[in-house]
């Protein structure tokens, strides 16, 4: 197909097909004459897949295309792939003073501990968490980090069905995609039912708690 | 305090402060003289907070400004701070076609019924879980929408603990940040965990997995 049709099968504006390509996202098409090339459905289901990492997943095209090139080496094992997922996005990064980074990696090496979790020194998951609990900390909501192992629980039965999912996956290739779209894809999934979850139980709870308030004249 | 003094104590630079002040998120200071202004600890907490919630939150300024005005109106239930945050938020949006996003509000639909979740109509979090499942599916990957329910469970306890914190809170303004900050930081906080208890399992299950495959020659 031409690029006008991968456009309408796509959803993806020509210009951005092109900009794809040059950034390396997206392969080129095979050249027919000077200004024109063919495509392929294998090039539609490449730019659904950038488009959600992009769109749904909030991921920036530089790490899409870290992971996209992760993808087609063909050569990561599935858990070097969940692996890659994790480097290729880094972690958000907070300033926050030498005093609180240091309180706050106390916490979590003594969360990782607790749980018998053996994580790689230069893990980027392991520095978000950290900065979050500094800055969590910073915030005067150390309670939010105490619950931290109760949170630590939610999430170890989460990955399992994660690993389930890729494991699950016949031929590697399908298991090295699985962990990218799972994981990206499943943290929007996951903030979306914790809302969901959030309303379900406050509308229950928090309700009981308001008319409690109102009947003790508190509020 | 002055501007400079603001800025050594919260290491937020002085045009960002400023920036922050005409944006409505941080107070004005009071005027001691015509280009100098007094500032308090409050701005130094307040500044914190917005950096909190940009840096590691990743919220827009806009969304920070709706969310502290929220916050500062003080007259929000808990119950009400937490559907604010969720809908200040809003969600991710992707272009899918009409089928897939019927057939993923189905899936959706029928998750809510099967655990007895009651949501408002016009909740962004189910539109955001309908757009992810339209995705996953467009891309493949119906495996992922299939193993909602195992990640539905997980979120419920992940709410329960968030509910109980906020519940925790003595007062209603502590109640209403605690909501803001739990649930931002709080899917930072989560996706981090999720990287570490992935590497966690991985490490065991998947090694396992990699060496079952070598010595059958799969691999």
């Amino acid at each position: 197909m031409r690029i006008a049709e991968l456009s309408r099968a796509s959803g993806v504006a020509p210009a951005t097909i092109k900009y794809y390509v040059r950034e390396g996202l997206l392969p080129s098409g095979v050249r027919t004459h000077r200004n024109q090339a063919e495509y392929s459905d294998a090039h539609v289901s490449r730019l659904r897949l950038i488009r959600a990492l992009v769109d749904i997943g909030g991921v920036s095209i530089e790490a899409a295309k870290e992971l996209l090139a992760a993808l087609d080496s063909g050569s990561l094992s599935a858990r070097d792939a969940l692996g890659h997922v994790q480097y290729a996005l880094g972690g958000r990064r907070s300033q926050v003073g030498e005093e609180q980074r240091e309180a706050a990696a106390e916490d979590v090496a003594a969360l990782l501990d607790r749980r018998g979790w053996r994580i790689d020194d230069d893990s980027p998951a392991r520095d978000t968490l950290i900065d979050v609990c500094a800055a969590l900390r910073l915030l005067g909501h150390g309670d939010v980090v105490a619950a931290m192992d109760d949170y630590a629980g939610a999430s170890e039965a989460i990955a399992a069905t994660d690993i389930a999912l890729v494991r699950n996956e016949p031929v590697l290739e399908r298991m090295t995609e699985t962990a990218i779209v799972g994981t990206i894809l499943g943290d929007t999934l996951l903030a979306a039912l914790r809302r969901l979850a959030q309303e379900h139980l406050s509308s229950t709870l928090l309700s009981a708690d308001d008319a409690a308030d109102r009947a003790s004249g508190e509020v």
